[in-house]
């Protein structure tokens, strides 16, 4: 009996939001976070992404055995899928599955495909706590694929309703993102809501990973189970926080890799 | 040995555009087409369609049995996809397996599944002529899934190109469409390129399928082989067309059925 | 001194909601609704309406000697601007800003001008309780032109706000909708929010113009006072409720005209 | 009598396209180039820009005195107004009437106002050559306002057009771009249609400013009357270029400064 038995190896998956370009403009550089993380949350066209971005991107990460996901919104260009909307339960459940279809034909059209669906920015914020519209985000999964896997928000209302339904659930946590004491992301409305010094966030994400704990902007120590580390891409210092916290996770021992299998 | 063995019974799809409304809009009267044609061609989202239309048609048609295919067009609600653009092969390409993929979800999600691709008008038109865009949507079929079969005008330079990339044709005939001696459509903005008579549309459907002939804008007749007959119904006067033309369709013997089988 | 001038003429401004096809598709019967009523709330682009349309409903208005409005809205086609959204203020106003200009340069090109402003669904019932929203509107209307109008539910936070800030408001009925006992209007997605009855239509329309009160869904009457009655003419009964509703009040001795002057 | 009467001083006008960007996405450095540029080209919301990027460009370009035109372009976030596209010419018309009142009414926000009109991109290529587009546009113009100028290609039908309508146009000039010896642009999906070569672009800058002439991409020498240069700005090194050319022209004694007065 040798002792790395006794010790079980610590393992996460690293998911960043790519393809958040759209036709002339684009956003963060995709290829150097490819480089990093093992999940790809792709823009999906509702909130940014066009076909175009969608089919590059998803075969950039083929190429490097990252996973793909499907990273769901509100139909917003005009304000980036970061701002609320009420609409009826059937009707964001469609448009979710639109969204998936869409990229999932860019996948296969790259011999690839998508493994897992994560909503985005104020679609996730509202289904953390909003019966309606997680259930929706549910209803969208199960319809399409029910062996889709579901970024949620440990402790959401998404990750309730979505395990209630039998989906399988990865929690997240933002190592770059200031959390409130019960456990929800700090509005990034409010100052220091988003964190931006590299060795701080490297810092964070590897007590998440090993020490399953992060603190509150609060102060205090907030437990935090999470089986992937949400990062960001949108500048350079972003992407250099990223290679910092593989850098140090691996260092630390942790096993980077995805929750899923890429194929 | 009976005689009916030694007449062939004649067969042939008639196929229309279904689901071309938007949000609070709508148009034509789905259900009441549903009820007569074989093949549903299904808005996609870029000239008309949106996700809930669609899987409320793809419910419909998996109802009465008929085959559904995905009517993919510019990205031009304004427009409703009548306006010729012209946009790099690969950037077209990638605009028609997204919506392809979006309708394949929506199908899905509705137990059944698209089984055709039928461009829609102004990328209809201009892939009857041009090689790059006819190339672009045999590449988006080729990319998405090979056996789709490609509803084509006969003669064009799509139909050329799909064939030649090994792709399932259908030839369509329009018995309410003027026809030039070419065998081209006559222009939607020449007088009296679209037909009004129910009588005369009738007889012009029951003419393409028994004697494979139409009578040009210039009174000349011109052969036409045609797989499927493609119906209108924007308003009441064309649903009572679309009702006569399959009513004397089977009373001439023919049998009205779909292309292909519906799952 | 003659007894007409001791009873003096009552007098209401009726509105409507106009222009609001977008591209292909259309909606209501705009001609036959601007025979009948004195103000048109012309959709800008963002909820419907498009250029052509906007300057044909330009056109028809002032052959008519209709009062033209700005029907802003917020940019959501898919939803028909009936879906409440959340966004920054200033971000909010600008919107507005944009949709006003667009309505202006049509009406100039057709030799006419914007009179007044009405927010259109969703931007409506969030502005009648939310500060940040209805003070963007108001903000919008002060940067463009401080001389136009503001169509407004009695009240409500907006016009508690356009006239804090000097604007000229005119409160608005719904003689076809529901009201609850604190005069709000009933939301649509409750149970007879809408009023289909001709006869009832224009009994609450004559009462709301006569006796300044309706009666609420609770059965109680609520004390209105209106300078406009807003119709609807999304169907054929809807158009004849508006003609029923106008004559009505002519006979009722209630004079219609605008709220302002056409130009 | 002076020597300086006898030679007078020549003067020019330097444009650049501003507000490119899109809710979440920038493109271009906007504050750079207005503290160079004499007129500002804002985008309007149909190939980029968006109301609350249009007024912060009115008031930057006020701020400097730059004289503020409206860049009207297709209906086409997605192809960022580069792919042609086929309309009828009032449909045409009316959108770029509506874009111009909505350029209109953010300027007057920001207490400035609009003075001049440019095509962007595939209209301008089109309007070059088309006698439909190119009239559509002229309409527009005057139909909103007809003492707008337009900033036009020399010897384009647009041109043409413009003049015989009446309409004060401007001639440009690309020092940036590879003129074909017939005097249009080269097309950009050519090899060297663009130059990057920031001394080359300022010694064309200077040459068509003092000596009306540009060298072909054959080598020949080409005549060009031009009263205001086009420069750009989507990176860095445009934006020095375009530093380096205002500089040069000031060197050569060139009087850079607006082709109206900013208000």
């Amino acid at each position: 009996m040798t002792e790395a038995a006794e010790v079980p190896v610590t393992q996460i998956d690293v998911n960043a939001d790519l393809g958040e370009g759209f036709g002339r403009w684009s956003l963060g550089d995709d290829e150097a976070l490819l480089d990093v993380i093992t999940s790809a949350n792709v823009a999906c066209g509702f909130h940014a992404g066009d076909p175009t971005i969608m089919r590059r991107v998803c075969r950039q990460a083929r190429e490097r055995g990252v996973v793909i996901g499907a990273q769901v919104s509100y139909r917003d260009l005009a304000g980036f899928g970061r701002r609320p909307m009420s609409m009826p339960r059937a009707e964001l459940t469609n448009e979710i599955v639109y969204q998936i279809g869409g990229l999932q034909a860019c996948a296969r059209a790259e011999g690839t495909e998508v493994r897992y669906v994560k909503p985005h920015g104020a679609l996730n914020n509202v289904a953390c706590v909003d019966l309606e519209q997680s259930a929706a985000i549910v209803d969208a999964v199960l319809a399409v694929d029910p062996t889709l896997a579901l970024l949620v928000l440990p402790g959401s209302q998404l990750e309730v309703q979505a395990r209630t339904a039998g989906l399988h659930t990865v929690g997240e946590a933002f190592p770059d993102r200031a959390y409130e004491p019960d456990g929800q992301l700090r509005n990034r409305s409010l100052p220091d809501a988003v964190l931006h010094d590299v060795d701080e966030i490297t810092r964070r994400a590897v007590g998440i990973a090993c020490d399953r704990a992060v603190e509150t902007s609060a102060g205090a120590i907030l437990s935090l189970t999470a089986q992937s580390l949400c990062l960001h891409g949108d500048n350079e210092a972003a992407v250099q926080a990223a290679r910092s916290v593989v850098r140090a996770l691996r260092e630390a021992g942790v096993q980077v890799s995805p929750f899923v299998r890429s194929q």
